[in-house]
């Protein structure tokens, strides 16, 4: 049984909790939390120790890995994963930045290959946007290929059917001025497309030379329910983001997220413009926090057989569902 | 520029070589078929050395790897494999037993790890089916998955679109009586659907209690007109053969390759009973012959980094397209 420490008991952390029981894929012997209540209800779950942070974690069994679903940011990790691998632990991460830390982070990471390589240990982010859909997913997808043109990948999603903090998060039920305000704070965006875009680009040897990231309001067309409240027509039902790269004047990625409340035909989609070309869709698409928590925890026998260092979905071995013990 | 020994020049192995070259990926710097004319074709197209077996092969330049074209059957290729493997050669072979050779050939694949390992070389089966679409394709899905009940992949061909040789193979045209002779001595059978059932149950932990292989004609519902002439209605138009795996009354495990002159709605599809639930399709599917040869030049990178020994499309890291030099 492999013995994992839970570092952040928010809604996917909580799913890994209660997942790796289910699947008997490995015992909790630690959960790290600054929220009290959601220690009490991680231990609740499992019987394993918690702490408020990992400092004050009673030394116990030696976990084989950290799962990390703390934050999208990767500064705001990187104390914690500095933690982890100077005690030689391997950490799969769902930290949206940490996908692809490169783009926005090479110092950083430089510093987390180096200081895995030193402490014997891996380090991986992951999830299933980004780390599985639109970026694992078209590259898999692109070895059947001679020729790639160009890619384009959608992530349409129905938020009705999400949390209501998701749907929060998206700006449904915002008046077009008040969508604007919380975009310009920022925290409208999703973490990770810019990731997954560069993702793509490195392992299909796209040079890219340009790329920029939109983010606009979905508009209701209609009165919409939502758990937050009904939705006017002309109110925002949900965000639009979309990645683009280019190569001279040819756009060679299109990333693009969609999630709104009431969106129809759902689906996830990858297209290849090649030899011989691809049209892959996913429908009624993903789940996002059900298969976030499923690749953290299928992640962890591919990252574990891996060498030391800084990994990326696609420079571990293919990882896939397993049974549990 | 990557070395390569082209073994085979049927379809498959002449397009691995047009392509070698269009993509700029590497040089062909030997090429060995029985067949004269084929090896005058291939020298042609690419200017390599051509001889009519590797013991034949003029003493050159030592290639960094071997492409492998030569037959479905592991004890065909056999000795092809042995003579490279000594000689510490990677080989990346189409041939479909190879994709999951544990099924059928329990002692060769030892035979071929233990020379692998001794030759300090690398083997690998692949193509698109088997290879990617009824095997790799269905455990990658796999990893966004808590739960996997049942499995379900159908490649359904319109193989109007394929070679003369093809359709001939896939008995299209016979009367039901000649399709059931044709049946009879083997010839009808796709190679590999077994192999791909295997690779799917071992990767995913399904202990099969029972399995087998059913093959029948599709027989045309109308006059259809075909590359190898019109099909009376109540002949054969193609085939359909399905593989299905057991554990107790469960059949967890339902591969079906329909290969038909006019089938309509062609397409890829891997459908996953569990949590999340997916459903994957590829819309007018992938074309075999182009995508064959670009995964066996997409593995070559990979199975390159991977540990001496006999692999398979799970034990390597991900491969994907990359542009030439």
């Amino acid at each position: 049984m492999i013995k994992v420490l839970q570092v952040g008991i928010g809604p996917v952390g909580f799913r890994v909790i209660s997942t790796l029981r289910e699947r008997r894929l490995g015992r909790l012997v630690g959960a790290v939390d600054f929220d009290l209540d959601r220690l009490r209800d991680a231990s609740a779950e499992s019987g394993a120790e918690g702490a408020s942070s990992l400092a004050e974690l009673a030394p116990g069994e030696r976990p084989d890995v950290a799962i990390v679903t703390t934050s999208s940011s990767l500064e705001a990790c990187m104390d914690t994963f500095r933690a982890l691998l100077d005690r030689g632990m391997n950490v799969v991460s769902s930290c949206e930045e940490l996908l692809y830390p490169w783009l926005r982070h090479p110092v950083l990471a430089a510093e987390l290959h180096e200081r895995a390589v030193r402490g014997g240990a891996r380090i991986l982010g992951t999830g299933v946007n980004p780390g599985f859909l639109m970026d694992m997913l078209p590259v898999a997808a692109s070895a059947v290929c001679n020729r790639v043109e160009r890619i384009e990948v959608f992530r349409l999603q129905d938020a009705s059917t999400r949390r209501l903090p998701f749907q929060k998060k998206i700006g449904a039920g915002l008046d077009p001025a008040a969508f604007e305000r919380m975009q310009q704070s920022g925290s409208l965006r999703h973490v990770g497309l810019g990731e997954s875009l560069h993702f793509v680009a490195h392992y299909l040897g796209f040079d890219l030379e340009r790329w920029e990231e939109t983010l606009d309001p979905v508009l209701a067309d209609r009165e919409l329910e939502s758990g937050l409240g009904p939705i006017p027509a002309g109110h925002a039902a949900g965000v639009c983001q979309i990645a683009r790269g280019w190569i001279g004047e040819r756009c060679v990625l299109h990333l693009e997220f969609q999630a709104a409340i009431g969106l129809e035909n759902p689906h996830d989609r990858v297209k290849i413009e090649g030899t011989p070309p691809l049209d892959l869709v996913l429908h009624g698409g993903v789940h996002g926090d059900e298969a976030t928590a499923a690749m953290l925890l299928n992640c962890i026998e591919p990252l574990a057989a891996a060498e030391p260092g800084l990994h990326t979905m696609a420079t571990i071995r293919l990882p896939h569902w397993t049974p549990g013990g």
